[in-house]
């Protein structure tokens, strides 16, 4: 056995969850936490020395034989624990050596084992919502071979992606709520092309909190379609779950309550009576109702047009069999409630999965713990550290300042606002657009809300962007976006590339962007004293180690500062453009004895449009630089300026990133491939 | 009586709604019919003799002496049919002369008159969620003397406006689902500042399909705060509702299943098993789940942690007065489900409510039928008919061509795509983003969906459009985008004038826009032979009565056309503007000797970059010309284009919208306000 695994536990009966034993009405079939553990009692036996005994077609290790449907269904029932194992293992040696999804991914090994053993996926039609949970469907589909080189330059996506494998990964996602949809899309084409597939949609518990998820299973309820929505609770979506929805899972899972199939139940819950019926029904109704409350908690899914099975546990692989292949061979749109233990199998991701959502590389203890290893050299802290700190700071002094984040307490830093001034926070769950409107109107209310959110996510709220902060002149909200520009190794879909581009648009918003830590803390100091919209975007990255500037200069608003003056070459850069600039002006001095000129923007809007006309005058090339797609960026806003202004844009280059999506590694050779680095900075400079 | 008023029925019993007589459980208290028919009945009574005789300390006509809360309060019970008569007649004398919206503030006239009644609005808070329900507040909120003023140039905007009535109107809204997120954070902001206040947001049936007010709803529930949120149901959205949840609605309505106040029933309610309770207490929960029943259809609210009670008939007086009052006092968050009939008063509007959503001026024939009045010369078509003429006209040639719409049938046009090919149709709801995943799903399963969606409700799905289709390589999805730039009378909530800003920063999206009626059909055409990503963006006018060119130039990807060859000043139009450019140039060569070049960019990106250059080759000036944003618009592109060319922008000038929200009235007015009128592009080419 691994270090650090689990010992599993050897006793506990099966609960009461088989297909064979009918509905139990209310009773304790067995608490979620009961579920959970049959499948480490399943697991210890079938790791047992019997396991040896059963014959099976595909040599041992199962993962380096399997290359989809046909190798997982070969693999007897008894022997899928060691399958899981063996996942489990892959996970867990290449997430010590390099950061990845963790906990999502140790949660859903079984459930996704049974998918691939009940259905063909190369025809029937898989869609993981999100898709961070995506990394044991990799490895079942022929992609274990290459896990080592997870979320790497040219290496495997942290996500499905078409372009691995056209076979089984349908769409690159990272954005919560899709998966819905898109099932029902697929759902229509393949009916309307007569293509004969199952469509199975994998949604967390999470993304129920979203509304494009509601949006889809309302319209899939209407439309009708044959579909299998499978609701992957694990009571966490990415920070521990909120909403009076996830109250309700919560109830589920806590009652044990649950109904089962090809049972009187169901045939019940069919009955229900939605349109009132004559009084002589009336008798059977409350019979009816009595059914009905057997899981009227997941009520909703049946208004929403779904039929509701479950809760069944997420590892038990029986269980999970057997609704699956019934669940094939039923009509209409249908939701499978199946609860997993998010960061089972490791005693440290067991009991702490927030904190293993997305893991660092780390290394186990004798004791049997497990921590992430510390970095060589300390480094400073991350743009998100350094705003969420400044975020609780002001919210100290000031009273009506309140953090917002939509699920990504821990990602935003917002986590340390929770802790200490835990009645001014609110999570409101994965859902950007109501994040915004919450907030807008809490600035109506006369409060300061400060909306944490990663600019990526942020473009579900365009609308309300414009609708309720800048069409109402302007309400002072201040967004912070962080991950903001080229993300690294979460690629294209977490890539913060378009927020210059939907905002600077929106009358009455303010946009900046700090140089470095010390301008990042000052940024949110002045922006929570403004009665201004703002949006401050700060990129997924350290703060450069020195502030840029000895004393800081006062910010003013759509006022830049010159950081280094120079001749003939000026970069214009925004936020984390300046510090690959001031690279970029040091090796020019150094190497080659020119001394250019490096100014901050500071804002994109306004833009600093004298700076910009003084830069012009006096240098014969004004290089824009930018963490943001060219296309309308800081480098048009300056094109306009320029424009307005009457100069001329002939001595004007544009650095930023192209018209394209840029793919995941690390950000330095992300930003090498866009000319964003400080070496093609050089080059431009010479030319 | 006025012509045109529905003889209201005198007779028929008051339903069993009142509050004192307890729970119904599943008989046939009456029908969503029968409920309807009490306030003819009550308005009959009150607008009878009997009535005179009632003292009032307001004066007749009311409304030309309220102001808000308190004078609405003075008025009796007895005496408020009138004042609703009075609101009715002012509708229809108003839309009789000037456009607007219609059957749906008829219908929640005396919902609106009772939220009066009973809340002071000036320290209450109220959010009419969308907005185009808002006459009745507007005539009860001291506007009534300025309602022949809507919508036009300086007059009353068509929806609520702070800056028109600070005390009254919160936020300037019309789009759908923002109230309950709204209301949410007033509650939050009322509780932190300590302000006593009560909160009630008004949301039609319609905004249920949406998914921010599901969020909100999640949300509020789970946060607990005091408020109201008003299901006005009305069994349409703006088209026919769609959705299983509406069907839901549907069926309550149908059923006649309510539960009362202040009774056993609501105790009852409360003790709805969440948690799986002990054995010993099933038999409760039976009887618990007997009174479940009676609700059972509006569980998904009570999943959503809100306590819900009705439905209640809308137009009763009574009954409104006695459920508001009373949740008034109750605590936490609350829907009231408030049954109304959209259109309610006229008998055209009655039976036809999906054509009386927004009405045009009409004339009242003297068989009390109602018809639209002509225009006095005949107009060609709209760009949306034109436009869905092309879709239905496409997708009969193609059986892989798939319509679809956000509850937009009627004013994209594709209510002839429904009528002709009904099982290639699709209405979704008022879901944007649901809405492009889907057609994103559709496309990757092999159709060809054409998704019409106005310009301005394309913002809610700007995140799908980047991750679900631009994302994977540009899935081959055909948005039609309607409503794009100023749209007039509807005002800056419903202005399309951000879609080049979010959309062109996208990889794989091509753009482009028709300069007549015979370039958009083709664009149409061409659009779903190509397997790429389209947006094609019309204004909200006729098209151009004759072509602009006799002879079709086909259509080449990223290929604009030179319309009009002059000299020394070019026009580079996108859209709309090259028909004002084109009367521009024809009062330059008449008045003032000048041949201008006009120049139909036909493609915003790919833009036509040998065009553009040919231009700025051989002309002093070049005027862009765009109906969309200055900030990251055509003309952004075009300075792009230019600088990566080395060409001199400081002959570029740029016409289009300024950074600031355009204030309601007619088109041209608005065109002119921007200096996109052609005299002042006369004036620009002159100078």
């Amino acid at each position: 056995m691994k270090p650090g695994l689990k010992e599993k536990e050897s006793k506990g009966d099966r609960p009461a969850m088989s297909i064979d034993q009918g509905i139990v009405m209310g009773g304790k079939a067995g608490s979620a936490d009961e579920l959970l553990k049959t499948a480490a009692h399943r697991a210890a036996e079938a790791l047992g020395a019997q396991a040896a005994d059963i014959p099976c077609e595909i040599a041992e290790p199962f993962l380096a034989h399997i290359k989809g449907h046909d190798e997982v269904k070969r693999i007897p029932m008894a022997l899928l624990p060691k399958l899981a194992q063996e996942i489990r293992n892959k996970i867990h040696e290449t997430i010590q050596q390099t950061p990845g999804h963790y906990a999502s991914n140790l949660g859903i090994v079984e459930l996704t084992v049974a998918l691939h053993r009940v259905f063909d996926f190369r025809r029937d039609r898989l869609v993981l919502d999100v898709g961070h949970q995506g990394y044991p469907h990799k490895m079942l589909t022929g992609r274990a071979h290459l896990f080592h080189t997870l979320r790497q330059e040219n290496g495997l996506c942290g996500y499905p992606h078409p372009k691995e494998c056209p076979e089984y990964d349908l769409f690159n996602t990272s954005h919560a709520g899709c998966a819905v949809s898109s099932v029902l899309g697929l759902a229509v084409a393949d009916r309307k092309l007569e293509r004969d597939t199952n469509l199975v949609a994998v949604v967390g518990d999470g993304a129920m909190t979203t509304g494009i998820t509601y949006e889809a299973l309302n319209n899939a309820g209407h439309l009708k379609e044959n579909m299998i929505v499978i609701l992957n609770d694990n009571g966490c979506s990415i920070s521990v779950n909120t909403g009076a929805l996830s109250a309700t899972c919560s109830a589920i899972r806590k009652s044990g309550m649950f109904n089962s199939v090809r049972s009187k139940g169901r045939e019940l819950i069919e009955k229900i009576p939605y349109v009132g019926r004559d009084v002589e029904k009336f008798a059977a109704n409350v019979f009816g109702a009595a059914s009905h409350l057997t899981h009227s908690p997941g009520a909703i899914f049946l208004d929403l047009g779904f039929k509701y099975y479950g809760p069944v546990d997420g590892h038990d692989f029986h269980a999970l069999h057997e609704w699956l292949e019934f669940l094939k061979h039923e009509k209409g749109p249908k939701l499978l409630h199946v609860i997993t233990q998010k960061g089972r199998g490791f005693a440290w991701s067991e009991t702490d999965p927030v904190t293993w959502h997305g893991a660092k590389p780390y290394e186990v203890k004798e004791d049997g713990t497990a921590v992430f290893k510390k970095s060589s050299k300390p480094k400073p802290p991350d743009y998100y550290q350094v705003v969420s700190s400044a975020v609780v700071e002001a919210a100290k002094q000031d009273e009506k300042i309140l953090g917002i984040t939509a699920a990504m307490e821990e990602g935003t830093g917002l986590a340390k606002f929770h802790k200490e001034i835990p009645e001014r926070f609110f999570d409101v769950g994965i859902c950007e657009q109501h994040a915004v409107a919450f907030a807008a109107a809490l600035a109506k209310g006369g409060m300061k809300p400060v909306a944490c959110i990663y600019s990526s996510f942020l473009q579900r709220a365009m609308d309300q962007l414009m609708h309720e902060i800048s069409l109402q002149d302007g309400l002072p909200v201040v967004v912070c976006m962080d991950r903001a520009g080229l993300v690294g190794d979460d690629g294209p879909t977490a890539n913060g590339v378009f927020d210059l581009a939907y905002m600077r648009a929106l009358p009455h918003f303010v946009l900046m962007a700090p140089k470095d830590g010390q301008e990042a803390t000052e940024m949110v100091h002045w922006a929570v004293k403004q009665n201004l919209a703002i949006g401050i975007r700060t990129p997924k990255e350290s703060v450069p180690s020195e502030p840029f500037t000895k004393e800081f200069r006062p910010l003013e608003l759509g006022k830049g500062e010159i950081v280094r003056q120079g001749e003939k070459v000026a970069f214009l850069a925004y936020g984390a453009m300046v510090a690959q600039s001031m690279k970029a002006a040091e090796i020019l001095e150094k190497q080659h004895g020119l001394k250019v000129t490096v100014a901050n923007a500071r804002f994109c809007k306004p833009l600093d449009g004298e700076l910009v006309e003084q830069l012009m005058k006096t240098h014969d090339r004004v290089i824009t630089a930018e963490d943001h797609q060219l296309m309308n960026g800081f480098g048009s806003a300056v094109l306009e300026e320029c424009c307005n202004r009457g100069l001329d844009t002939r001595k004007v280059v544009r650095v930023g990133i192209p018209d394209q999506f840029i793919a995941h590694g690390a950000r330095p050779w992300q930003l090498k491939q866009c000319g964003m680095d400080p070496d093609t900075l050089v080059a431009l400079a010479l030319k």
